[in-house]
């Protein structure tokens, strides 16, 4: 970022008259900030990355007036929903223009069972318009439920609280449709669904602009919070994973969160959190009330906070429970204690029990374990977002290393790359799209390795580091 | 049967004086029938089985004057909803009462995610009522739903339609609550809910009289009915198998039907069953047409019909899809070759497709496989309805030995008791609720072994046959 002049933004505002553009010093650095900061590592490697400046479209027309422009003027664009990611996603690594698309949040239309809405759209208002017209919701939020962007959840998240009944982004019919506006003179305007909607989906904005979603919408249950403690931490995984596999309890969370984190974080909850207690985060369908207490008496748990039972007045100032789930976990334990950070893991089925019992015995202590059960490829399993007692780059290596030799899966949440965070390879239909969309590589700089250095070694262990960053 | 005045029917008219009843011999008889005829075995056990006389009740209140009434008499009461069950569930073998329930079948009251019914209502019809007023549908039905009713799916069946996205009846969620009258002097009338249900669902009625239900409710798609072609059997049913495992696919019938059962059987279907091809029957959600067809096409299905393709002048006079399935293949392969008969088998997840091919490869021609895939203790796996060319008892017999031993589950639905046609082993809740709620034994007799001879060994393998009846 050193040659801020780089870009030849003169005649980009000219090109871009009567579109908001900003670029005060603090507002361009603010926008151009995610939640990479949950990583010490990111927060070491990122923080030099920053905009030249920032575009506010308000339309799908200045959207591909803004790409037309930066192609022709070969200005990088890096896509911007509400900023609340946790890999860099939205940081702009070759500077450039950070285009944020929170003022394109319309809801455009509502049927009974899809809303299509704008990409800036935040997830909360989808679900109050979509509840109002129709008493349904989206199937799947992150915990930033209240603040994030449907484009940012598509371009750049995987599932979370709904994942329990639903599976996640990845799997077909979770997503119905995108509209994406390519990255060329002439930008192209077009509409992926079925197998199509594959080639951006998750591609942090690499390949395309999303800028408007079809998603299918699921009942607006009426959800009840419980939080369920065990004295054992084997019991409460036991419970939960058996609870996901109630085909016929509708759930919206599952989480199980070992102690003494609940105890320590969950602010609060503390008083319905007693010492010791492992407990089991769920949101249930409150018609099932009934049948999801016999079976939890079945497996003996102990309700210790039910949102149909605790009185009002008790529950004033409580987050709602989904805050205290996925990664807000991590954060609530951040804002304790700021050397915490934490993993992304997935115990494969059918031996998830097994695992995470073995793994929280090695190191439980180091790094306490955070469950969140899901559907996946069919069956229940487990994701783990386990805090970690931050001491140093080299024991998380180990750290992680442990896991991958024990059996789980590491999505490494400290790296700023989709290879590197997920499958530890490229994806070939999001590369060959980037090809067609992208031919001059101008979106969202740094963040595929396939396209930015083939050559690259993903088994080799090294972390890919982004010549045009720092 | 033979002496038709052993119960005191003339003091029984008295005291139920304003209830209309039906003591016209034809009339009664085709009361006290239900489609056991698709076992020739109960076909042969069954046929001398006929009430005295048919109560009609149209209120609760009726019921309880009827049960009293009844008690008072020691005369049995054997309930009836439409006569659709299997089993002989509604079929009084020691004759007096059939209590049809048919005329209490109003819907009570609909919520957004629950409706409550009279038990004599019929499955389609609270799904027009249910889908007019909230756009819902009741999560499961038998393929019976034109004309079954609400009480007799639930004393008597055990899922259908709708169970790869519900599981069974069984699963605690799937009923929220019975209202049951006991069969007493002072009939009670008990509400059950959660671990309660539990106590007379799938009960055949032989230990409370169900008046009412509360069941819960699931989004009415609009539901494409697909029927998928594969020249092989095996990928079939791993396209099925892998169909269900698609947690963001919403279904509700994933059927296979080996060749030549559909072209042979499936008559007005026919001009869309090419010879030779092994079908896949699918109801999806129309909203995720295009993640289904690419779905399919990752698999190499054939689309033989779809109906939001097929011209509605084509689709004249067909039946649904889903009669097609569960026991309606039987009924029209026996429409067709009556000397067809049927068995009820579950092949356990994780080898069920193993398994399938095994069987289907020693018995596939003399036992045709027809399988039905649904959620069961939160995996996938699939029960099997498969045709059997029947030649005689012993071989019948054989074949469902055969079964066991290859690692299959048999409910052999040549049995009218509980326990030989379920899990061999008497409901020890369901034993100690008859002791309650019927202590003189008078409702359907002969049909729960472990109250009319405690001491029969059910793992004699020996038919059990109740001496009331013939």
């Amino acid at each position: 970022m050193s040659d801020r002049q780089r870009y030849d933004l003169a005649a980009l505002r000219a090109r871009l008259d009567g579109i908001r553009l900003e670029d005060n010093p603090a507002l361009v650095r603010q926008k151009s900030r995610d939640f990479y900061w949950y990583s010490p590592i990111l927060k070491r490697q990122l923080d030099p990355a920053v905009a030249d400046i920032v575009a506010h479209p308000t339309s799908q027309d200045e959207v591909i007036r803004i790409l037309s422009a930066c192609a022709a003027l070969a200005i990088p664009v890096t896509p911007r929903g509400a900023g609340t990611g946790n890999y860099g996603q939205a940081m702009p690594l070759a500077g450039g223009v950070v285009l944020d698309l929170s003022g394109m949040n319309h809801v455009l239309d509502i049927g009974p069972g899809h809303v299509v809405a704008q990409a800036g759209a935040i997830l909360a208002e989808i679900d109050a318009a979509t509840r109002k017209a129709v008493g349904r919701e989206l199937r799947l939020h992150p915990s930033t439920y209240r603040t994030a962007s449907i484009g940012g959840f598509i371009a750049g998240g995987s599932g979370g609280v709904g994942s329990i009944m639903w599976g996640g982004l990845r799997d077909l019919g979770n997503i119905l449709g995108l509209t994406v506006v390519t990255m060329e003179a002439a930008p192209r305007v077009l509409r992926l669904t079925g197998e199509e909607v594959g080639k951006v989906a998750h591609a942090y904005g690499t390949n395309g602009i999303i800028t408007e979603v079809t998603m299918p919408l699921a009942p607006a249950h009426d959800w009840v919070e419980a939080i369920i403690g065990f004295d054992d931490f084997a019991e409460a995984c036991a419970y939960a994973n058996a609870l996901g596999e109630q085909d016929a309890l509708v759930k919206k969370l599952v989480s199980v969160v070992a102690a003494p984190v609940p105890q320590r974080y969950f602010l609060r909850h503390k008083p319905f959190l007693p010492e010791g207690k492992h407990v089991v985060l769920v949101m249930v369908d409150a018609l099932a009330i009934d049948a999801f207490a016999a079976f939890t008496a079945r497996h003996g748990g102990e309700a210790l906070f039910r949102s149909d039972l605790v009185p009002a007045a008790r529950q004033a100032g409580l987050p709602p429970l989904y805050e205290l789930a996925w990664n807000h976990t991590t954060l609530r334990a951040l804002r304790v204690d700021p050397a915490v950070t934490y993993l992304q893991t997935l115990y494969p089925f059918p031996h998830q029990l097994d695992l995470v019992a073995r793994i929280h015995a090695r190191l439980g202590t180091e790094v306490p374990a955070h469950l969140e059960f899901v559907r996946f490829d069919g069956k229940i399993t487990c994701f783990g977002l386990p805090l970690v007692h931050f001491t140093g780059e080299e024991r998380l290596d180990e750290i992680i290393a442990i896991h991958e030799e024990m059996g789980a899966v590491v999505f490494n949440p400290h790296r700023y790359t989709l290879e590197e965070g997920g499958m530890k390879q490229t994806d070939a239909v999001q590369l060959a799209f980037k090809r067609e969309a992208d031919p001059a590589g101008l979106l969202n700089p740094g963040k595929m390795i396939g396209w930015e250095n083939p050559e690259f070694d993903l088994a080799s262990g090294r972390t890919y580091l982004f010549q045009g960053l720092g």
